[in-house]
């Protein structure tokens, strides 16, 4: 099944973009009066049909639309960017996969990149959540710092912070409460330094281990979003 | 920290292989009485001295070693290769970094990748292991059909397929019993075909459900790892 994104079909915008109207109608060489299908990136998949197959802005009218019930609670992780690129990248298609609410990016103090191209990693999360017939387009911010990052963390969440400490072995798994919104923050490769701890323990977030094994940063992502996923099973 | 792989050293086999020797003495310059590590791959690992710096077989003596407690409980994975292998070489790596004990491969009837080169992916899996810091590396096997890789499962194991079945939506998480070896196996892209179904009910499989979402072939071995993991913590 093919599936086009269009995130302000419900505003009224029945047209796809350049990029996507240009691989429509182009490529896959479809014409007036076919069916497709077109997601708005929030759990609705609309089926539609082209009426203007503009390869700029090719033009549809809503035939029918489905949306998947809420499941009932929402998973935020903020993440450091790994060094490697390639890994961050592939948490997000893997957590979006799992069905991830919210990606929130942060430079750490100990981060070994600085540096983000979001809208490269905004294409890529396009084309997991098409794959994933899920059709939830996470939303993704990048913050300066863990500090911003932290502050940005509305009232309501559940707050967890992945952090290893023999002496507080509180799994995630255990500690964290069925339904609602979580918000669980996961170090960079060279940790949390401690100031950034210290804030968070202020800002009323609990210290949380996800099992004995060290796992990378993109991984320990992963992780955390699928305990969230199993716990409201 | 360095770590080198020698699987004989509890047989008696005191130094590395070519490869490891040269990447020891050639590449890392380390010489005669430096102290290096080199893990078994069974959960071992030891601190030698290095008595001969041959490059090609690089000779030590033990000086300490540590082993990580036995964990109680055995995971093992059977899973169809991905059409794209890079996505099978990413499961192994994040398997291991999980601490997976067994891989079985096999090619299934809607399987669309008929080859694998096992010798690649060991290499994958031998780094992934001296990374993990668990220094387990997990015994990987390639069978050349569903039916063969079925008769090879221990009688001991406790048995899943992850088939998706609306009717049938009982969680893995909830089926297995905490303790003692799994064995579960995951559809290849194709899905599995009716006939292998069959073969795994008759054998004493039990269908489980990984969750709502669709998952990729090699994201569905990850989770049902984990969630075995999250069983025994």
């Amino acid at each position: 099944m093919e599936v086009f994104y269009q995130p302000d079909i419900l505003n009224g915008v029945h047209h796809l973009s350049a990029d996507e109207s240009k691989h429509c109608i182009k490529v896959l060489r479809h014409g007036k009066g076919d069916r497709i299908y077109v997601a708005d990136g929030r759990g609705t998949l609309f089926e539609v049909r082209i009426e203007d197959p503009n390869p700029k802005a090719c033009v549809f009218s809503i035939i029918s639309h489905s949306r998947r019930p809420d499941k009932g609670f929402a998973v935020s992780i903020a993440i450091a960017p790994t060094k490697n690129n390639e890994r961050t990248e592939w948490f997000v298609e893997k957590a979006i996969e799992l069905g991830i609410d919210e990606i929130n990016f942060y430079f750490g103090r100990h981060s070994e990149r600085k540096k983000m191209n979001m809208e490269r990693l905004h294409k890529k999360a396009v084309a997991a959540m098409k794959q994933s017939e899920q059709f939830i387009l996470p939303a993704m911010k990048l913050y300066d710092s863990f500090a911003d990052c932290l502050a940005a963390t509305p009232a309501d969440r559940q707050r967890f912070i992945a952090h290893v400490d023999p002496s507080h072995p509180y799994h995630l798994m255990d500690m964290a409460e069925k339904g609602g919104a979580y918000t669980v923050f996961i170090g960079p490769e060279g940790d949390f330094a401690e100031d950034e701890l210290v804030a968070a323990f202020e800002a009323g977030f609990t210290k949380v281990s996800l099992g004995p094994n060290r796992l990378r940063t993109e991984t320990a992502g992963l992780v955390a979003c699928h305990i969230l996923n199993l716990i409201n099973r």
